[in-house]
């Protein structure tokens, strides 16, 4: 129903190439993934302010419109928005108008009548976020929180202000993502960042039941054993095992799957003796990770999460700036009957 | 249980009258709703504003009370009361205290001790948002948010705001209302609206079992024919079908409906070639109303949505204005125990 | 699973004995519960202001974590917490994360990364909140909104500011607290509260069942005949019958229990004449109180919940001010890995 496929750059950045949307990092270049992680690390200290507030956004309305549920990432999407401070509006779609038989596009266009200038999209389908931007509002600014099994580029990118914080850059840096890369919607906005910004290595480490097949195509070596795959590690990505994605007897069990690929301190004393640990969580302690790694010194999953503030606080302000830089220039045609 | 007949003016007046609560159009004079126009007017600008805020409401708490859900006309409320910089209290009454066994009244009696300036009312029985204005806060502003099949006054107003932008006035027009007035709560106040603006013809077009009795005594015409209902129109409202409130047969069928009453191009043709299109939303395609004049020029429909936000705005600035009036007035006696 | 016993007052105050999370009233002595209801106090004032509104806690984020859902108490904190200008963050836990297998721990320590400044916590669980302050997350402000049967301050606070503002003070008052102690979380608050405070007596009206063992180990005596019990009576404390709390025939039947002991009008004569009477609502009329008291003139109810949003907003700001001194003395050792 939703076409998706190669995504146009001009679909997310205006003229001038500013972002103007915020829904895949296909066709992002280097330049534009340094300023996002800039913007970012200004922000982070303002998480650490008395008054956690810029007024960036103020007066603007944002949407939080979740056709999936999902609290945690709602909720960072929020306090980002509210310490831009913007108005937030909590729309959980599955329960309120479209219940009532509007279409998806009647409920998006009234919302932009309502004079929103932001909608933060999570939807079970690929490319739904794209088809808002392209087809239906594409004067309200649309971030992506996650689409399907597609993408979830606010949550590549503050991986990457995480390792940029930890090794001082991406040059000559050997990453692995390791665990379900098939059903995961980060693996391939991960491996595209990592790639973009120039590090020596992309290794993904899954069994052959858990890769796309086209997985070298987005440029990764992969690699079926863990213990040979930690080798001279700076930077590992453990993903969340999604067993509620799982259709079928893809694994064998969990038992098996951690035993294989699960993260522990023997495995993690393979790679280099800095190595950071990374996971995009919720945790399965046991399942994906062992309490140890998890808790120990060489984890950064806490960083993540405070970093996953900074980089939403980051591409909202920019692609609203972006809306607004296009808008000034459009004015005379922006008219609508 | 709720009792509403003939609503006192000086129910929500003040007695220089001024507005103190938004419950009906009955008794509202031209020069009333005039003003309310003109309020929301002054807003419309405000929502085209980077910074669409304006302090009238900061520091206030408005409390959305919906016994009834409706996710759209809250969202509505919600984002015209963070406009106006109040405090928004979203409570859901069907999970909440009641079902710990209070009664309405406590309900509403420990909001207003939480020093609540304002509710806005969601109620599926008629005269709700009467009865607690006259009984049990009267010193909360109350605003109707839509009370059974009774009224929806804030909708009936910005559709009369949408025909005025369109139109430049209301003299000498002739404008019809469309569908299912029977179970409508917007048609009587929009039918009393249009007749106090001084319109120069309201008509109804509906068949019989979608009509109440007392129709014409409300100052309308009444066309059981499309075709010749549409005849010389300078407005043509269609009513949303309310498939959800029909009980038994009262039409053969949708397709039948749409036949006979639903709006295509051909019958919008038999119009004044300027006539404009409203309708409350949400829109059922293929049932009261054709995609290609939904969508058409002649659509005001996404018009009346941001307009929506400007009435809300200025009835609840002209209800807590005159609370405020009202409060400085009778502060001798305002003591409770 | 969660271990409480006697909690050590350094739990909750810091080296200079300020407040910095705010969990039980053990361990307060009368200074500071003092300093509680003056704080409070000054409050009164801005809740019957046109701004509501002062800046204390703005650009904090306050995060609403009930893992027991009660509209009422949250809505309360909410209020408060928006008249202190902070962002508030509402999660139903029940329904959120942990539903994808993360661990309380998790959640919370991801929240704190978040750079939330204060956790409101209820949970069904008695010492919920003080595992939360003391293993967690100690470095966020926890207020407890009631843990299982074991206290729920913020409550009995506003009980003590409501006497106080009464009363002019605690000396020499008689204060009976009446009804199903056993299974009320407020109880023991409540009964703490008042010795600290210097009142002259605190007697509990309770048939044997409704009583735990080690009542009369807190300092109170107890009454079983209500007749007797409100004798000279100044303060008289009527409790909720928590209905949904008790399991098998505890007592006879509500009608019994309302004979016993159900405040009317007859057994209040019995108290002095200026004897105030209160409930923590909601009120279940006819079961626990005659409606011609609850709305009589000696009832001050509409007063306490009025007193329930100044008393929350002087503890979180309070709590939030003792964090802020001691992060300021802890610096050198504060950084997490």
């Amino acid at each position: 129903m939703i076409a998706h496929g190669s995504t146009s750059p001009s679909l997310q950045l205006t003229h001038e190439g500013r972002l103007k949307h915020f829904l895949t990092l296909d066709g992002l270049d280097r330049a534009m993934l340094t300023a996002i992680l800039d913007t970012a690390d200004s922000f982070i200290e303002v998480g650490e302010r008395t008054i956690k507030k810029v007024p960036l956004l103020r007066g603007r309305t944002v949407v939080n419109l979740f056709f999936e549920s999902s609290t945690r990432t709602r909720s960072t999407f929020e306090l980002a928005a509210k310490r831009l401070s913007a108005d937030v509006l909590n729309l959980d779609i599955n329960t309120s108008a479209t219940s009532k038989g509007e279409s998806l596009s009647d409920t998006l266009l009234n919302l932009e009548a309502m004079a929103s200038d932001m909608f933060v999209v999570r939807h079970s389908q690929s490319g739904a976020p794209h088809f808002i931007a392209e087809t239906v509002t594409p004067g309200v600014a649309i971030i992506n929180a996650g689409d399907g099994r597609h993408a979830h580029p606010t949550q590549a990118m503050l991986d990457m202000l995480t390792i940029r914080q930890h090794k001082g850059g991406f040059e000559g840096l050997k990453v692995a993502v390791v665990g379900d890369i098939l059903h995961s919607r980060v693996a391939r906005s991960q491996i595209r960042a990592l790639n973009t910004l120039g590090v020596a290595e992309v290794r993904v480490i899954a069994p052959a039941t858990l890769l796309p097949r086209d997985i070298e195509s987005l440029g990764c070596k992969v690699e079926y054993d863990m213990s040979h795959g930690m080798r001279d590690l700076d930077v590992v990505i453990m993903l969340r095992l999604q067993l509620e994605r799982m259709e079928g007897a893809l694994l064998p069990s969990e038992r098996e799957f951690y035993r294989l690929y699960g993260l522990n301190q023997e495995k993690l004393s393979l790679a280099k003796p800095d190595c950071i640990v990374m996971h995009p969580g919720p945790i399965n302690r046991g399942v994906e990770i062992e309490s140890e790694v998890a808790d120990g010194s060489q984890s950064v999953i806490l960083n993540q999460v405070t970093n996953g503030i900074a980089v939403r606080m980051a591409v909202m302000s920019m692609a609203m700036s972006g809306q607004v830089s296009e808008r000034v220039k459009a004015r005379p045609a922006e008219v609508r009957t």
